[in-house]
C-alpha cells in the first residue's frame, strides 16, 4: 500500500496533511489530497514533493470512484452526511476509510460488508469523539484488568482559548464550527446517575452546570452532553450506575449563554421577517416587548432578572447586542444572526493560542474493595489561528492512524471506533510525541 | 346541485352533519357521510332518510374519485395534511370544497385553478379559524365605511370548560385535540405593538401572558398565538401598529403549564428510552436530579422556585405526576406521556359543558378623530360530552356554509378564507339562531 487520499482541505485538515505528507517521502508514499478547491489543497500541500493536489466535486459520482479507485487508504474530511457515498464507494473498490465523524447508523450498517471485504471503517477518530474514546478506554480496561469494578465515569472536554489569548468577556474564542456552538444542546440531555436515568431539557441546561476542579488546570463550568449513554455498550460499562459526559466552558460563560437561550436568540426555526433591515438593538428589543421602561439593557436585565451591571449583561453588550448596528442578513433565524455575529466576535486572531482540554474522572472499587478514582487531563495549546489545538488534535489521531493502516498493523476490520487496544495504544503513545499528553492520577476516593 | 359528501365523521363532526341532514329532505338534498369506519357514519346520520353511509380509506385514489365525483359539494373534516389530495380530486372533477382547517400553501396554489374551472374552495370555516375571521371583519369593514382608522387589533379565543362542569384545580378540560393542546406555541411567536415587530420565545410564552378582562364573562389569561400577522394583508390592516391574537385559559393556568415546560415534559422529539417501565413519579424525578433534598414534590418546587405548597404544585400533584403509577408507554416521548395524561384527567365527562370564549378589541380613530374601542365578545357553552360547544362553532360554520354554496348565493370562486361580506354576513346571522351571539360595545377609548 502506497497510495493515501485524503478528501477535504478545508480549515482544520492542516496537521493532518502535514503529519501525513511529513512521512511520505521516507515511507514511499503518494498523496492525493482533493478539494472543490484546489488551490486550498496546494496550499495545504505546500510543495512537498509527494504531495498532489486534486480538484473533486464531491457530488460527482466518476470523479470521486476514480480518485478512490487509485487510493489504497481514504480519509473524508467532508461535512458527515457526505461520508456515505464515500463509503459506498470504498466497499465497491476494496479501500479503507478514515473519518473524525460519529459513526451513523447508516454508516453501522455497511459493517458486515466491510468486513467481508478485510476493509477497516475507522470512524469517530478525532478529539471528541477520538481521543476521548481512546484515553477513557485505556484506563477502563486497565481498571478491569487489576480486577476493578467501575462506579462512576464523567468525561469532559471543552476547545477554549488559551489564557494568553483571552482577552474578552466570554473568555472564549471559537476553534471550531460556529454553527455548532450556537445549536449545543437543543434537545434534551440524558445521563446516569445512581443507576436512574436524567434528563435536562435545553432550556435549563446552561443553567444546571456542573463545576469541576480539573487539577493542574483549573476551575471550569461543564454542561451536559445530549447523549451520556451512547457509549456504555462500546466502553464495556453497561452496568455502570452514573455515566456523564460534558462540554468544558470557562466559569460564567453558561449564566450568559442562558442569557441568550432566553432572550430567544438560538432558535434555528423561525426567520425574521425583518432582519435585514433592523439593528441588533431593534432585534434585542423585539424580544423584552413584555418589559418597560429604562434602557434596552435594563429592559433585558429585568426580564432576565438580573442587575443591568451584571457580568451577564456586561457580555451581551460586548457582543453589540446593544448596538445600532444594522444585521444585514436578510430573513435569518435568530441562530443564523447569533452565528454571524460570534464568528466576528469570538474570531482568533492570527496569533491567538487556542486551548483543548480533556478530563475524565473514573471512581472504581478496586480489587481490595476499596473505593478508588482515577483522573486523567489532556491539556493543549495551540500555535496560532492556524495551527490550532483543536486541528492537531482532531487531525493527528487519523493521521497516525493512517500510518498504522497503511504499515499494516491493524488487523481489526469492519466498521469501528477506536476503543479496541489495538488502536489506542500506538495512537495515544505516538500523540505524546505531539504534546498530546494525559497526566493520570490514582488515589483513593 | 342536491349531492353532498361529508368526508369523515369524528369527534367533531356531529354539529355538521346534523345541520346538513335536518335540512336535506325539506331542500332535496342527497348526503353522503364516509368514513373509514362506516359505523361512526350511521351512528352519526342517526338514521334519518336523505343520509347515507360509505366506507372510505381516503388513501385509495379510485374510491375516493368515485365518492367526490358524485357530489356536488365537498366538505373535508380529514386532517389537514389529507386536504391537498381532495382538492385535487375536486379541481379534477369540478367540485366546490369546505374545509375548516389553515390554508397551506399548497392549497393556495390551487386558487387560479378553482377560480377558472368556476369553483369554491373555502377554508378556514370553523372556529378559529373561521368565526374569528368572519366576527373580527364584521367591525373591520363597519369601521373603515364610516371613515374610522384601526389603530390595534387584539383577538383572543378559547376552548375551555363551562363554570358548571369545572371541577379540577386546573379549571381547564380538553373538547379538542389534545396533542395540539401539548404542543401549544411550541417555536418563536411574533406580534406587532407599536408598530414594532417583537417576539416570543416558547420558554417565556407560558410566563408572559396578558390578562384579559372580558365584559360579563370574566378575567383570563391570554398567550400569544404563533403568528399574530398572518391576517394583516387578509384583513386589510397592513398598516396597523398593533396586532396581537391570543389562546384564552382561566387564570393560574399558564403558570403552571409553564411549569411542565420547564420540567421538560413538552419535548416532542425525545423518545425515552426507559417510558414503558418507569412511573410518573420515576419521570418526574428524572427531571430534578440537579435538586437535592426533601421530598419529590419539594425539589420539583425547589428547581420551580416556588413553595411546595403552591398552586401550581398543587395542580401538578393533581396530574398525577407524583405517583407511583406506571406510565405503560414504551418509547414514548415526554409529550405523547403528557398527552396521554391529560386526555385522561382533562376528559370531558358525559354529562359536562364545555365552552368557548372569543373576544376581540379593535381600537381605532373615528372618522372625528376621536379615540375609540370595539369590544367584541361571543360566549358559548356546549350542551354535554358529545354536543360541545366547540363542535358546534368548528361544524355549524361548514354546515351553513354548505347550504349557501348549494343554495347558489355565493358568487365569490377560488381558494377562499371566509373575509368576505358575501360570506360572513349571512353565516354569522344564521349562527346567531344557534346561540352563537357576539355582543358589540363601542366606546370611547
Amino acid at each position: 500500500m502506497n497510495n493515501v487520499l485524503i478528501i477535504g482541505a478545508g480549515l482544520s485538515s492542516g496537521a493532518l496533511i502535514d503529519y501525513v505528507l511529513d512521512r511520505a517521502s521516507d515511507l514511499g508514499w503518494f498523496v492525493t489530497v482533493a478539494d472543490a478547491d484546489p488551490l486550498k489543497a496546494e496550499a495545504k500541500i505546500a510543495g512537498r514533493p509527494n504531495g498532489r493536489a486534486a480538484w473533486l466535486d464531491v457530488l460527482k459520482t466518476n470523479d470521486r470512484r476514480e480518485l478512490i479507485g487509485r487510493a489504497d487508504v481514504v480519509v473524508s474530511l467532508l461535512p458527515a452526511y457526505l461520508h456515505l457515498e464515500v463509503a459506498y464507494d470504498c466497499i465497491k473498490l476494496k479501500k479503507h476509510l478514515i473519518t473524525a465523524s460519529y459513526v451513523s447508523r447508516e454508516m453501522y450498517s455497511l459493517a458486515d460488508e466491510a468486513s467481508e471485504r478485510g476493509l477497516i471503517f475507522m470512524g469517530e477518530m478525532g478529539l471528541d469523539p477520538g481521543i476521548d474514546h481512546m484515553s477513557a478506554m485505556r484506563i477502563i480496561d486497565r481498571i478491569k484488568a487489576d480486577g476493578g469494578k467501575i462506579q462512576a465515569f464523567r468525561s469532559d472536554t471543552g476547545g477554549l482559548v488559551a489564557p494568553e489569548s483571552d482577552d474578552n468577556p466570554w473568555h472564549y474564542k471559537i476553534s471550531w464550527n460556529p454553527r455548532n456552538v450556537v445549536l449545543a444542546g437543543q434537545g434534551t440531555a440524558q445521563y446516569l446517575q445512581d443507576g436512574k436515568l436524567r434528563y435536562i431539557p435545553y432550556h435549563r441546561l446552561f443553567k444546571e452546570f456542573r463545576l469541576v476542579d480539573i487539577p493542574g488546570v483549573g476551575k471550569y463550568e461543564a454542561y451536559a452532553n445530549r447523549d451520556s449513554l451512547l457509549y456504555r455498550e462500546s466502553y464495556g460499562l453497561n452496568d455502570i450506575p452514573n455515566i456523564l459526559r460534558g462540554t468544558l466552558r470557562h466559569p460564567g460563560f453558561c449564566e450568559a449563554w442562558d442569557a441568550l437561550i432566553r432572550i430567544g436568540l438560538t432558535d434555528a426555526d423561525f426567520p425574521l421577517l425583518h432582519s435585514g433591515e433592523i439593528s441588533f438593538y431593534e432585534l434585542l428589543d423585539a424580544y423584552v416587548g413584555k418589559y418597560q421602561g429604562g434602557s434596552l439593557r435594563d429592559r433585558v436585565a429585568q426580564m432576565l432578572g438580573v442587575s443591568p451591571e451584571s457580568d451577564v449583561l456586561h457580555k451581551l453588550e460586548w457582543l453589540g447586542l446593544f448596538r445600532k448596528k444594522k444585521i444585514r442578513l436578510p430573513n435569518a433565524t435568530p441562530a443564523l444572526i447569533l452565528e454571524h455575529l460570534i464568528r466576528e466576535k469570538w474570531q482568533l486572531k492570527p496569533k491567538d493560542q487556542d486551548m483543548v482540554i480533556m478530563h475524565h474522572e473514573i471512581e472504581y472499587v478496586d480489587a481490595n474493595q476499596k473505593p478508588m478514582i482515577h483522573l486523567s487531563t489532556m491539556q493543549l495549546k495551540g500555535n496560532h489561528a492556524e495551527d490550532t489545538a483543536m486541528a492537531q488534535t482532531v487531525g493527528l489521531p487519523m493521521g497516525i492512524f493512517v500510518r498504522l493502516v497503511m504499515e499494516e498493523k491493524i488487523t481489526s476490520r469492519g466498521v469501528q471506533i477506536p476503543v479496541s487496544k489495538e488502536v489506542y495504544e500506538p495512537v495515544l503513545k505516538e500523540l505524546e510525541e505531539f504534546g498530546i499528553v494525559f497526566k493520570e492520577e490514582v488515589r483513593p476516593l
